[in-house]
């Protein structure tokens, strides 16, 4: 079976932990005992997100004015680098020597006519006051929106399209290698009107990016991984339900939480839909569990009827 | 021809040049554009460094303090992904869309016994005035030394023994991929006495590295590129002549600057004695003179006496 994982940032950092390498070593650790199981038994490809690390890069950049702010392709591609090498690295300890495992680099083709471009909706980096935010809009010119009760700074997420590298992850996944690979959503490039391609400022939802690596990879199975253990109708209300099963059709006609939830059960229909194959959305020390469907919620094409995890209801 | 490039910091950032996004991308172009005639005839593997770049990562990593510093091997995976982003997306500009690149992060196992633990040498980072060094020696626990004029900060530069991703590397480019690996001299880790790898503080000499890298892939050719036109002998003397061939046995018994010429003269006589190839050191703009032997200086085996560019005596 082939499986793409796409791993979320709430899975790579708790909510609250101050972003040191040593705690996203220690989670990356974590994560990377639930997948040795899937690792050993069929073809992993991972994928992550890189929202609190790329907002933290950035600020960091902000801070000598003499070297300029990188631009978000650019501290993309750092993250791409920092967390791609945690997780590889600690794959790489749980699993026999002759397991092979590569971090690549890729860069993902987004339509400089996206939308997304003017109303930049991903937040990244860490959170703010009111009045902070305010000032950091004014000076830097980010754009800011409320998340919860705080404010974070939001940039473009346009849509993949393409990615470049898929030829060659292609390869490798068909000689065995344990892929790791559109990290932070991959590296946003356009195509300009010469045919080149150039990085742009945003960063694409990994949940996006994930699905569209899992359909053109023709995997089996499509695992986002996060901190909560499934999906729920009815989210936050009397009347929560852990969703179990799900056919496509119904699920992406619900309502879920935008810029959390929503993205993931778009992506999961997506995948579903174009593929046949089976999306799962849980907790990241479920993944085995989810994969066999006995734990988070599975959406699949053969699914007639919605179905909920009677002792979470 | 397999022929293993590795690009000097000064080729991809011109001495004094602020370290800027807009400017490495340009020196990156102007490196594409060196490699790409290379790349359309050989198989290609590019290295590179990442002294500026990585010392710039731990001054930005050490501004907040509820991020604490990042330590280096994580440092060097962001320049990896930094400064492989780049050159991978320049060259594929400049080559047809069926050429296939990959970037891929690379680990590399040293000696934790490795006495450069003990005597830190590899500068990074930034130039510093006598006063500020100690301060920041002081402050930071760093050990600077002296550069030219000024000071910098050193770390450890411990020699490769093994690369990690040796069979990857291997896999793609026996399919025809450009691979992008091993930059800043590889992601330094140990192996613990458990089995298992873990990331120190030091930086790997990229020509070492380079080296190593050729040495395994059994490359016929290995070529240096910074911003010097060949090696020199009685550099900066009114009697420097400019190296044109040279036999390892002679060039390895001579003297050169340490910390520039003197790292890519060892890693060129070590490879060139140790495999029969072809060790070229030279301008980046030359890559492909010095690949013919109509520029740069080349270290071969079979070559019996030292020779001189005439015109540059």
């Amino acid at each position: 079976m082939r499986v793409v994982v796409a791993l979320g940032g709430n899975a790579l950092l708790r909510r609250g932990e101050p972003l040191t390498a040593a705690n996203q070593r220690a989670n990356v650790r974590v994560a990377a005992e639930a997948l040795t199981p899937i690792a050993r038994k069929h073809e992993l490809i991972i994928s992550h997100g890189n929202g609190p690390q790329v907002g933290l890069l950035a600020l960091q950049s902000a801070v000598f004015k003499e070297d300029e702010t990188y631009p978000l392709d650019v501290l993309g591609a750092e993250t791409e680098g920092m967390i791609g090498y945690l997780i590889e690295q600690e794959l790489r300890n749980l699993l026999p020597d002759q397991c092979r495992c590569a971090t690549l680099l890729t860069q993902i083709e987004v339509d400089p006519d996206d939308p997304a471009f003017r109303h930049p909706t991903k937040p990244i980096g860490p959170v703010y006051s009111e009045t902070e935010a305010g000032k950091l809009a004014r000076e830097r010119l980010w754009t800011v929106a409320p998340d919860g009760n705080d404010y974070r700074r939001v940039v473009p997420s346009p849509r993949p399209e393409r990615i470049l590298e898929l030829s060659v992850i292609e390869l490798l996944v068909d000689q065995g290698v344990i892929v790791i690979c559109a990290g932070g959503g991959g590296i946003p490039v356009i195509k300009r009107e010469d045919g080149s391609f150039f990085g742009v400022e945003a960063v694409i939802d990994k949940d996006s990016a994930g699905a569209l690596l899992a359909r053109e990879l023709h995997a089996d199975a499509f695992l986002m991984l996060t901190d909560v253990d499934a999906v729920y109708q009815d989210w936050q209300t009397p009347n929560a339900r852990a969703i179990r099963n799900a056919p496509p059709k119904i699920l992406c006609n619900m309502n879920f939480a935008a810029g959390s939830m929503a993205p993931k059960v778009k992506a999961a229909c997506e995948f579903v839909e174009r593929t046949g194959g089976l999306a799962g959305i849980g907790r990241l020390q479920d993944a085995q569990a989810i994969l066999k469907g006995k734990a988070g919620t599975i959406i699949r094409q053969d699914v007639v009827e919605m179905s909920w995890w009677e002792e979470k209801t």
